[in-house]
């Protein structure tokens, strides 16, 4: 087979052997620990005296489908970009997120749902355990094409444990307000990644460059991942707010800074373009800049022009970054950010924090009436003033980025393992290490113009 | 860069500059006017005693997100057909559709939720202004690949404003029901965009002829759009009705009516078709106008089988529509309609029309009973005849014409000044003009035989 | 026209008459029996003096639509891996799908829902009909690529009727459960369709052989559909159930079992490929055995655990018979079976019916409570024990093999009239027979080294 050297039985016996025996341990914990919660027990329910419904299910099952949508289809996608590793993409990007809504069910709920020896769970669990997948997906952008699948599982693991500490800090203990995830999954997942991308730095990454780049189809495909991301980001940010007004309101201010974001991507991509023209990545990416930076203020009283304001700056800094920060990010801090991660998660996210800083610190009774006690609990109750909610929720940012670089880290460290399935320099970006691709693109692993040619063969 | 001049940077410079002055005056409006309403202000909200299971979100949410991606998917993608012109159909869609949001918000904010100086915000703002992007997409679909993007932000800013007058003499003046938009939506978008066609009429079209045709991958990205459309028309044929039986009815009879034209698409697409063969154009297209005819009288008591041979009847007339009256009306009537919006929407929509004056002309409170309160407000009142709503009906039909066509012509003026970013005829339907296109399709500009030699070079 | 024959008038008017004539009696029928239910009609719903809130739409709506796009998204897509039949594998599945939720519709109420003469209709009948489509998609997964339009529209005719007589005896007679349809959709689908399939079988199939695989952008293709039967599938099984926790459980089982088959297929598929290698046809269909396999006891209190493990068998027996029984089958048994149905169909379907016996027969009353009344209500009422209620499951799965066997065989002779548009053994698997295909594809019919040659002519 082209370039790649057939791999010995215990590389070959890598991934299926991994996937059992996680699989087994989280059944085995599974069986140990988690019940269904007092929604979705038949007894339990019954025993209440509810209507049907009161069930939480009517009320967050139809944003769990939206987030759900996002993970698979719009992260899948997203990142098919890459013209030899669509199967990849979209395939690695289901196993290792299947694989992290089973581990963080267990990892979140001995965070947040652990009770007399048992987790429970219900759609609440699933929304979260979808949230960490998602950060665990944005750390998989920045290694995109760089990582076999084994060494994605072993990602996941470890992140999925940090990213279940960090949010378990962050929510629980500084009682910090990030219902769309600003900090806990977007900066949290850039920088875990971002770190980790740092540490498997590849100096001759060169060798794969051809690969590197998109066809006129395989952007096409990216797109549907970017316009399913950017549709449902309004359902993402009120997956988990508090019911009413809450939910209602992050997913309107959601909706407008979308809008601003997609036209300051628009505007800052023509600008900067060769004779003025559009650049697909910053449309596929930086349109959505606007979701990631009202992750945390998005259930505040931020205001529709606020929101615009917000989205219209991420979109902006997103665009500049793809530009001209990303190359920088390679040359001089030997960080290879294939999707461009640091751009549409790491700045915004880090930017999302700082404006749920000062719409915290903005935070009035007057403006949030009788609703301050569902958004800012310990405000209402006066145990915090503004400024301190505002110091807390800056100091979460702080904590997040601390976890992120340390996790990154050692996930480098463990991802450097010798014996794990990296492809090598020269296969990067490459579907065809890990998967049986149809014959006609059988040969395209040496390079575009054997690829081109090949076409014209029998 | 092949065949198209480098452009000077007064050109260059038309979208961002665009981008940036529209986004800073809707900016500026929002941070006057728009406010969030009572359900989505966290003080309103709890000011008055709610359940939160009450808020408006739980009814509309999952309607709105279904309509929201019509909009982005459906739309985008179904512009996908053209074989050189999918960046800027999908892209294109998102840029116009997301300034259309901000913008329409305003303008229908001031004709339906303007009080005490403020715009109300929420789920039903977002689920019009959807509509109204909805609009100018087909409007954009009749000038497909002969208009560059600051031109479309042009168009949308003129035909917001106009769609939000003709609604509001439509809904607020005439009381004329038009829950899924048969006239406000689907006629107005369709003659606005056909009139304003004709205005920027392309005697040297030909051109570019080679290019206006679809390859295989991308029919395929086409259906996508397609079937999002069409799976969720249900949705956006209720969404804005009254709760209960008035939104369930509407889905209920959407559904029916585009079971019918698929059927009938596919019966008339063969009987046509050359030796017996379907046209993908005709299923991508004429299949959905079920859901247009039906936009009218989805709410009213229709009834299933009304529903049948409406969707019947439209998906008929549509694919007749492609088959024999497209080609005519460039011939003869000088308008070139890329995608054929005439028959997917123009007719449908005043066949839909049509259709609501019979249906609201047959009202009686035997078939309504109490449940005339909620469709017809004016009927139970006493206040008019079931034959006044009718002819009411019929003349919000001729006003939508009037509008739509004195709109459609001003927008035509508009777009031909000059300095605008129109591509020369030999670039029309041609990615390249606007986009950073992988090198691939590079030369594509020139041709189809120099494109398919091209992919035998390295 | 490459290959083949100028088709006769009579072949050529097959389709259109035969849509026109199965939509006129439809039409008739739906005058003469379908009528609004309670919850549809204006003055039934206004009559009784009901909250809004209250409407059935709000808590089965979402999940109808998720479901509509499983079937014509999910399904359709699914099956467009094939590099020749796009067109058709999304087209046909657009047909038939159409024409059977109009024809089960009829069918459906005759048995469940016929009361004084009518047949009465809501969200629960759009529900119920799109899970018959499915079931008449499944059986076309069977023959994909071998049959023509009209041939699918007469076996849509005889399965929606089989189908609606097999569920009536199921779950009104038997009193069986089986909510997502373990036996009702997938097992009597799939048997239905590989005994057809039998009946049809080609011993010269070999000469269409070279279009029997995919390229890389139509697995891609496929992957679209795949990603969003998965995501969605947890709503398919919970759609019907009853309201609280009977759906939120049926959606949590669901979600795990789904998670774990994924798991399973990535392990098995990489442990039987060459070299380690995954098989984009494994990925593509058995990660979604999960969703299957829980088919009959989602609703049932499965246990998370029990879901990891289910999902987990699924995926394994799956991906082992994508490699080692599929073949068997076509040269031992003689069954053609294009997407492999009987793997992610059939055997998750029987396999998910005996799960149903299982957990059945494990109920008692103190795991589900009061709840016992809505998942098991003769065991509530003491009419049934649990083993009895596990007997019935089983003869369940019994009549329903029985049915679909018959039902196939009585297919394949009606599919057999020798005057339908059945494709030749050189045709099969190519768009061209029936579509209008763009030109650069209009040559492939020849074979794929004429076809590679082809792109470089002019």
């Amino acid at each position: 087979m082209a370039g790649s050297p057939r791999r010995t039985a215990g590389r070959r016996l890598q991934l299926p052997l991994l996937c059992l025996l996680l699989q087994g341990a989280t059944a085995i914990l599974f069986a140990v620990f988690v019940r269904y919660n007092h929604e979705t027990d038949a007894a339990l329910w019954h025993w209440h005296n509810h209507s049907n419904a009161d069930n939480e299910f009517y009320f967050r099952y139809p944003s769990f489908q939206d987030v759900h949508t996002m993970i698979f289809v719009g992260f899948g996608f997203l990142m098919v970009f890459l013209q030899r590793y669509g199967f990849s993409s979209v395939g690695f990007t289901f196993l290792s997120a299947a694989f992290a809504l089973q581990w963080s069910t267990l990892v979140q709920g001995f965070f947040h749902s652990f009770h007399r020896g048992h987790i429970h769970v219900g759609v609440e669990s699933m929304i979260n355990a979808d949230f960490c997948a998602g950060a665990v997906l944005i750390s998989f952008g920045a290694i995109l094409g760089k990582t076999g699948p084994a060494q994605l599982l072993l990602m996941a693991l470890l992140e999925v444990v940090l990213f279940g500490l960090n949010e378990f800090v962050l929510l629980s203990l500084l009682r910090v307000k990030d219902a769309g995830g600003s900090m806990t999954i977007h900066a949290f997942g850039a920088y875990f990644g971002l770190v980790l991308s740092r540490v498997l730095y590849r100096p001759q990454l060169e060798k794969s460059k051809h690969r590197q780049g998109s066809v006129y189809h395989s952007d096409l495909f990216a797109m549907i991942g970017t316009i399913f991301l950017w549709i449902f980001w309004p359902s993402f940010n009120s997956a988990p707010t508090t019911l009413g007004d809450g939910q209602h309101r992050s997913a309107l201010n959601t909706y407008y800074s979308l809008t601003a974001s997609t036209l300051s991507t628009f505007a800052l991509s023509a600008l900067v373009g060769r004779d003025g023209r559009l650049d697909m990545v910053h449309i596929q990416n930086a349109a959505l800049a606007g979701g990631v930076v009202v992750g945390t203020s998005a259930e505040m009283m931020l205001t529709p022009f606020g929101a615009l304001v917000a989205g219209f700056l991420a979109g902006t800094v997103s665009t500049l970054g793809y530009k001209f920060f990303t190359p920088t990010l390679e040359s001089k801090l030997k960080v290879q950010d294939t999707c461009g991660v640091h751009n549409l998660h790491g700045m915004p996210g880090v930017l999302g924090a700082l404006l749920g800083v000062l719409v915290a610190g903005l935070a009035t009774h007057e403006a949030y009436g009788d609703g301050l006690e569902s958004v800012f609990p310990l405000l209402a109750k006066g145990q915090r003033s503004a400024t301190s909610q505002a110091m807390h929720q800056l100091f979460g940012l702080f904590v997040t980025l601390i976890f992120a670089s340390v996790g990154g880290s050692l996930g480098g460290l463990l991802l450097r393992l010798p014996f794990l399935d990296a492809p090598p320099d020269s296969q990067c970006y490459e579907d065809q290490v890990y998967w049986e691709v149809p014959r006609e693109h059988e040969d395209l692993a040496q390079g575009p113009l054997r690829a081109e040619e090949l076409e014209t063969r029998a």
